[in-house]
């Protein structure tokens, strides 16, 4: 036996107890006549104590020379500290230890186990398993299972079902790229990873389960932007028989339990938005709702004046950030120059100072007067002390622009509190988006998505005024989960393909099995997906997905840490059919 | 709302209440003036009733029209059954329908969807999504969904954290095939799927973790022998700071926890026998001891007689086959024609009748007497009315051919009860494996596999001869989880990779990360992991994994409902920087 107790168990209860406990050197304190050393395991800390008036000479000499992260048992007696720490839960006591046996000895590891390191991301994730040592990320791997657990406890408690869908799966060119998998048994043929389980969830349906559930991995093999992964987890979810409500229902109250349960925050009813509103209103299809400053339009009061830009633009829209009147000119200035970085691409920048006093000092002085100025601060909502902010130019980019300086703003005032939880839906989604490049409409969800009832019409004359019955849950400006109704009909899903640009051949290659599947008496069905990666991490109040993936891979989709990919054998080529086709 | 109850739960109370549901229509009947049709959900199955007296005449015309495995929406009231069916939780009702709603219309089915169906395994499986709908599989899939579960909760409650290992990571030469995944964004090298977590959950070890699981899909790019899946799913789980009786502790914990829970069968300690004597007893590591029939073995009351065919063979073994001393000459006969096949592999078999009046009559009653008979009885354990068969020859062979008889027998006998559980540990595995073909040792594990304590240096002068704390738990003649404590310490490590023919060189290569791992202190640990599709099959009192995965591929690792592998596209080809090779 390792262990009678863990190292974070023991307390003033235990003493006089002869105890045994395994771990790892935190430090080693010699201070000639007594050295005290900190044991730790997943546990806890306690502190061991060798000293020439108590301690065998030898074993005494053997913790002189413990090295950091070495693996000890001990065993030894529960005693009083004589100078107790409050801030440790064993800090009332300490062991004195009788027998010291060093279980493997280590080297110097390469940055400090501790939960300020100093090692940087490149060496953290290179040593993964010496950072999982390490109290955050320890912490938020354990709160990850706990999440984990609680969902699917939850979701088994209202009758779903986790069915695991497969792995190797067949390549569909819809959508991002499919990692593939070349199989030995069927030559020139290969798998494909699943970007989701989305076809098999349907079938399921089709298969009369009616309520389905998977926590899973999927893949996607894009070209990586900052904090996404090659294979993410999603908590993957459909049910038959059902309409919008009864899923954004189903859902929120997943969602309610595991903030009640895991955070221990209470949330009312959840705001549910279209995606018209919420563009309205926030720039954005997934706001953060945490804070105020809302969009407030100032066409009908900014326009047809004599300041050609806004005369000229679509949009006139202003935010009221709060406090900030009191910037000074080249405070402005620096938000303005941040708002025309090429990551913004904003051209300018109007502002309006709301004085305490009342009165309004702008960037617009020449062309609008105090009467306009009060116009624009009640549709912004601004108050005295608030600096109005307002861009112009055509709808989408100036309200995409105009939500990155709310955001900033937030950020910059302090109101993106990790530990607030705002949660919301969002509804509505177009169905279709155009393709700038092409010239093309393609489905923002998926091709399965059902239109609006009534609005299938609509599909020949304004495709991009078509809505479906598609929604996200959106929390603290993060989409942690979207889904859609789906076609359940053949004829609709063939107008939608024909929509989509897919001949019935090509249709019939990719989709057939689906589309088979739905004459044998598909029910009514829909779902959602969670990213389960960044849900963990907003519930855990942070926002790197990386600190709550094990062993993560970096930008370039490589585990650093394993040195994968890698190059294989012209055996193991050969065996699977295939050539490298290298450029040189 | 598509329905206000499920098809299975009405009942007498509800009579009068209206109601909606939805469902299939899995028959009707038309009895001209009545039309009775079975509505059928996940939940059950209600009859609906349409008639001349009580129902709209094109309501009633419309249920005439009604095929097979329609999705409908009713609406009407619950009233009694005049005739009344006790076998149907939903008997004593059926629903007076005053809205019929026909969802979608439907192919007729190429099978039945009934319990037993009239389908074929290739058509269940081409039409995997209309198998799902029939009451066995779809009820496998919940069962399945339970244990999961059950598991889950039940190793949280003992401390174990889940945490995903990942998917895409390196190739490992060891073992069988890796499935591999070409990279595009690192030109020419590959990921492989993982056959286990293996190396990774021992570097959650090494990162302090010290109670991991995970129920994960592993692959395997293996031809595929009957009833082995190229992805299935394993309980994962590793263990620090334990020795062998911990993790045995913990595991029988779990495995006394699912039988009793989910089978309603309480267990009581679980036999361990050591696979020496498993071997000697059962001629088989993973014995079958829901019934007797153990081996008795004879060298010392056969050999050294007139018996040439026993005095040159190293083996002379029986096992006594209750009951069958009536066997008639033929079907004696037909049981040696049956050990002859190739597949047993047996040159013949000596028996020995022991009669009901105390006699025996045998096959070599020109070499052997009574008295030798009786001493043979003994040995086998054999009482009047048994039947004595007996085998000879090289140990291993003979072993494995009297083990297969054993099965048939038991088989035969009806002895094999699959609601009836028999677990038992085999333990002290050898720890390394002859391969005939090149005379080289394997690690008959993994070469992570820990020898027994002072065994170390047999390597050298008898490698047949160690033992490893390498451990199976077995279920009712199925090996249904194996591990090992894990060797922990580099120094042992090399020496091991010495044994199994690394280079240091290559070694590292392959094995190089987790090498470097052990050098910060990795903590004693060791581990197990549950073959889930076997192990739910087993206690879902039922022998084919198959029916227990939601969609299974065939013999020649294909999915044949989406028919996958497939072939990719050229474009897609070059952007994995891959060329086929194929022989025309």
């Amino acid at each position: 036996m390792y262990r009678s107790h863990t190292c974070g168990e023991l307390r003033s209860s235990h003493i006089n107890n002869e105890v045994t406990l395994s771990g790892w050197v935190q430090k080693t304190r010699d201070k000639g006549f007594v050295v005290w050393v900190d044991l730790r395991d997943r546990y806890g800390i306690t502190q061991l104590v060798f000293d020439e008036e108590r301690s065998d000479p030898k074993i005494l000499e053997k913790a002189r020379d413990l090295g950091r992260e070495f693996v000890l048992q001990v065993k030894g007696t529960v005693i009083e500290r004589t100078s107790k720490n409050p801030n440790l839960p064993t800090g009332d006591i300490e062991i004195l230890v009788t027998q010291l046996h060093v279980l493997n000895e280590s080297l110097l590891p390469p940055f400090t186990i501790e939960d300020k390191t100093d090692g940087g991301e490149d060496l953290r994730m290179k040593f993964r398993y010496l950072d999982i040592r390490r109290n955050p990320v320890k912490e938020n791997l354990i709160f990850r299972s706990k999440v984990t657990l609680e969902v699917r406890n939850y979701l088994t408690k209202q009758g779903f079902i986790e069915v695991e869908t497969p792995y190797l799966i067949k390549s569909t060119p819809e959508g991002a790229r499919d990692f593939v998998v070349p199989s030995r048994m069927n030559e020139g043929q290969f798998y494909a990873l699943p970007q989701s389980p989305q076809t098999f969830k349907q079938l399921l349906m089709v298969g009369g389960l009616d309520k389905y559930f998977q926590i899973v991995k999927c893949f996607r093999d894009e070209d990586l932007r900052a904090d996404r992964q090659p294979e993410f987890t999603q908590i993957d979810c459909e049910m038959a028989f059902v309409e919008q409500d009864d899923i954004l229902n189903a859902f929120e109250g997943l969602t309610r339990h595991l903030l009640a349960e895991i955070i221990g925050v209470e949330t009312g009813e959840f705001p549910r938005l279209t995606y018209d509103e919420a563009m309205r209103r926030y720039g954005n299809d997934k706001p953060d709702i945490r804070f105020g400053m809302e969009f407030g339009e100032l066409n009908e009061v900014a326009k047809n004046r004599d300041f050609n830009v806004f005369n000229s633009s679509e949009l006139v829209v202003g935010i009221a950030v709060p406090g900030a009147a009191s910037y000074t000119r080249k405070e402005i200035d620096q938000l303005i120059d941040w708002m025309r970085r090429p990551q913004i691409g904003a051209k300018g920048m109007v502002y309006v100072k709301y004085n305490e006093d009342g009165s309004f000092k702008s960037s617009v002085d020449k062309f609008y007067n105090q009467e306009d100025f009060t116009k624009w601060a009640k549709h912004t909502g601004a108050k005295p002390g608030d600096l109005i902010c307002i861009l112009s130019g055509n709808i989408a980019e100036t309200r995409t622009q105009l939500s990155a300086l709310r955001m900033e703003m937030a950020e910059r005032l302090g109101l993106r509190n990790p530990k607030e939880f705002a949660p919301l839906w969002v509804v509505d989604f177009p169905l279709l988006e155009l393709d700038e490049e092409t010239g093309n409409y393609h489905a923002m969800h998926h091709p399965f998505t059902s239109p609006k009832p009534g609005q299938l019409e609509l599909l020949d004359t304004d495709p991009a005024a078509v809505r479906a019955n598609a929604y996200d849950l959106v929390l603290n400006g993060n989409e942690i989960g979207g889904g859609s109704i789906r076609i359940h009909d053949k004829d609709t899903q063939a107008t939608m393909f024909r929509h989509l640009g897919f001949t019935p051949e090509k249709a019939k290659a990719q989709f057939g099995f689906l589309m088979d599947a739905f004459q044998y008496g598909a029910p009514p069905h829909g779902g959602i997906a969670f990213g389960l990666d960044r849900l963990v991490a907003i519930l855990g109040g942070q926002e790197t997905i990386r600190d709550f993936i094990a062993f993560p891979k970096n930008n370039s989709g490589r585990d650093v840490m394993i040195d994968a990919p890698a190059f294989i054998d012209d055996a193991q080529l050969k065996e699977l059919h295939l050539k490298l086709d290298i450029q040189t």
